[in-house]
């Protein structure tokens, strides 16, 4: 494969597009942002980091841990607390792990890119993505000079379709050697793997001998329906489940954990991911990790509480656009073309436009009509497709006042485009 | 190369020195450390956290920075304090660069990482480090499966055997694309390069044309001599600056920071190296970044006051332990073996003992008499040389009473082990 790191990373608007999200409202400070993922700020953030360090430090002073040396100085690279994230897996998860194969990392980020230098070891092993996604996992498999596989949803989501595919490429020569999904509420797609998708995916990954990078960011966030099943909970050993508190708590924490798949005769990922820790940060900040510890302890281990009223808000605000985007399409016609999904949680909703909508419209529509939407083809690998015309919308971090001015403004800027166009004709 | 990374570096004492480092106190509680990095942990950190916030939520609110987004949620990848690093290694190392060209990471270990990954990007370039040599660089170097090339000490500060070397390099077909040194006060091997070594190898970078990683770590903690300006100072296009506040603050903090080469018509390292941010960390915490930026501020972005103390305790230390040991090694008749270097600054020094000393010596002697010391040769690529012999002393994170009774320990096992050896005889 190309090695040239620079040309790929650099060029792309799919590897740019963290880039493009963290910037867009620095260089748009009047636009309201649907276009951000993260969680509501109204929360006071500042007492829980000073409850949580001292929740922590109690908890080490009853444990005879030093608190001092274990926060200010070289802490293990495994982490800190680990036992209490094993706690917090099986509360909220129904996950259960050897403790001894968590690790802290530096949230989401980090942990996917430990977990893929784990388990690629060969050349022409690749890695199955479903397109689009976040662009996380293929930029650390970039930069471990990983082929990336990105498949359609509509692939994704069909076993004899991706069973299909996985044959194809293992006959080519190259071997898949992982896959990588987000079973609740994918980022952008909304999309959720029923508990079948789920069986079936560990099934192939057992005949066809691969991995599975499992992505829990939004479980918690579900506000209507059952609970389904995470993969990790049906197989630890095919699973390198990933886990962040940056939805759960808050971004700036920077922590989140990798549950690496369990011991066995041929396999040790509890000491290689942490060697691979050794060199990619040493240990994950200790303070950050005692903010989190001391959160969960305060929580008896679980986030659902925590999160119950924040949950709440979105489940509001999913609703409130909803209404809003069905009466604006409704009124221009545009509604039969677009059904409206039927969003049970996570942050996001898709919207397809009668147009293409590109970064070229991002800027435009940010600058004339202050409102920044995301485009959804900046998250895929694939041109000139139906993508082109979605955008995506975060509902959770604007009340629902913003939100409805948010919308105002989107659909004054559609109507906008459906004139220049019309007039183009 | 071999790209089999389990293989690599899970089997070998040097990929597995850090993980041997961070254990070996758990694993002896009794022994005294004379092996850890450390700084010295007499030092009320918490206070420094609580301040270092405080101040700089005084600084956002002068600048109309909103705190609770930039500390709380994602924040820009760069950094969020930036500009006052800029002033920081103006103030404490006269080294000026353009400030987009500063990158805040999770310590050294992610600076040389990122660095690593901006400069290789074809098959065949290699990275010499000196040996031996802390294992922070190698192993990043494979993480990004990079050829390493270590190079003796003896080499690599003789700038013609230096050149001749590259030049057989580059001969071969590979190419020579890096060279990391740790200028001032190196771990292990505590040497400094002087400042025409310096400018030697800037000379050859400009001549074979590779780049310079410089890494830092123990510059601020001279206590004897004049300074000697970084090799960023003379030659700002060929120098990745990897800076850490672990020794200079504390390394619970992991917050570091690189300075890439300025921006030319044929690179735009700046924008590289936070494209490949976004896919490691994505930032880091801006917490610790915050506690960084308000001690800076605190202290007119000069470490080197807040150290003082510090380094006349490190300084006394030093000497006492010189001491201590050229007593010893004069009653045992060793001395003459073992002239005592001079020791200008840092944290460690070199001894050299009438036998082997590896990884089965580092566990007797911690765990018969009670003194933990670091075998060289785990920090060295090459076997059966002189450097089976030496062990590397901390002198900074131990009292003089706890010193002394360590190194009373230590000849106590040097004794043992000659007799040993006598009756093997």
């Amino acid at each position: 494969m190309d090695t040239n790191l620079e040309k790929h990373l650099s060029c792309s608007n799919y590897y740019q597009s963290i880039n493009i999200l963290n910037g867009i409202s620095t260089k748009y400070p009047h636009a309201i942002s649907l276009a951000s993922g993260s969680p509501d700020n109204a929360y006071s953030y500042q007492n829980h980091i000073k409850s949580g360090m001292a929740e922590f430090e109690e908890h080490c002073l009853k444990k005879e841990i030093d608190y001092n040396t274990v926060v200010h100085q070289y802490s293990p690279t495994k982490g800190i607390a680990n036992e209490i994230i094993f706690q917090h897996l099986l509360t909220d998860y129904t996950i259960k792990v050897d403790s001894e194969n968590i690790i802290t990392t530096v949230g989401f980020q980090e942990s996917v890119l430990i977990a893929i230098l784990c388990i690629f070891q060969f050349p022409k092993e690749c890695l199955i993505i479903p397109d689009p996604v976040f662009p996380g996992i293929a930029g650390a498999a970039r930069l471990a000079r990983i082929d990336i596989i990105p498949v359609p949803s509509e692939i994704f989501h069909n076993e004899m379709k991706l069973e299909l595919l996985i044959r194809k490429i293992n006959a080519s020569g190259k071997k898949v050697k992982a896959i990588y999904t987000v079973p609740d509420f994918c980022n952008p797609s909304a999309d959720t793997l029923t508990l079948m998708d789920r069986k079936n995916i560990i099934n192939l990954a057992e005949r066809y001998d691969f991995y599975i990078l499992e992505d829990n960011a939004y479980t918690l966030f579900r506000f209507k329906g059952e609970n389904i099943s995470p993969i990790k909970q049906l197989s630890d050993q095919r699973v390198f489940y990933i886990g962040t508190f940056s939805k759960t708590l808050f971004p700036g924490l920077r922590v989140g954990y990798l549950a690496t798949p369990k011991t066995s005769l041929s396999n040790n990922f509890s000491h290689l991911s942490t060697t691979i820790k050794t060199f990619t940060t040493v240990n994950t900040p200790p303070i950050c990790q005692a903010i989190v510890a001391g959160i969960l302890l305060k929580n008896d281990f679980s986030l659902r509480e925590f999160n119950k009223e924040r949950l709440e808000t979105y489940k509001i605000r999913n609703k409130s656009i909803e209404i809003n985007i069905k009466k604006n399409l409704s009124s221009r016609s545009l509604f039969s073309q677009n059904p409206m999904p039927k969003i049970n949680g996570g942050f996001f909703r898709n919207l397809k436009l009668p147009f293409k909508f590109g970064t070229k419209e991002l800027d435009e529509c940010a600058k004339k009509f202050n409102v920044i939407v995301f485009p959804i083809s900046c998250m895929s690998f694939f041109e000139n497709t139906e993508k082109d015309f979605l955008i995506r919308i975060s509902f959770v971090n604007n009340n629902e006042k913003k939100l409805s001015k948010a919308l105002n403004n989107l659909f004054n800027f559609i109507d906008h485009k459906l004139v220049a166009n019309d007039k183009n004709l």
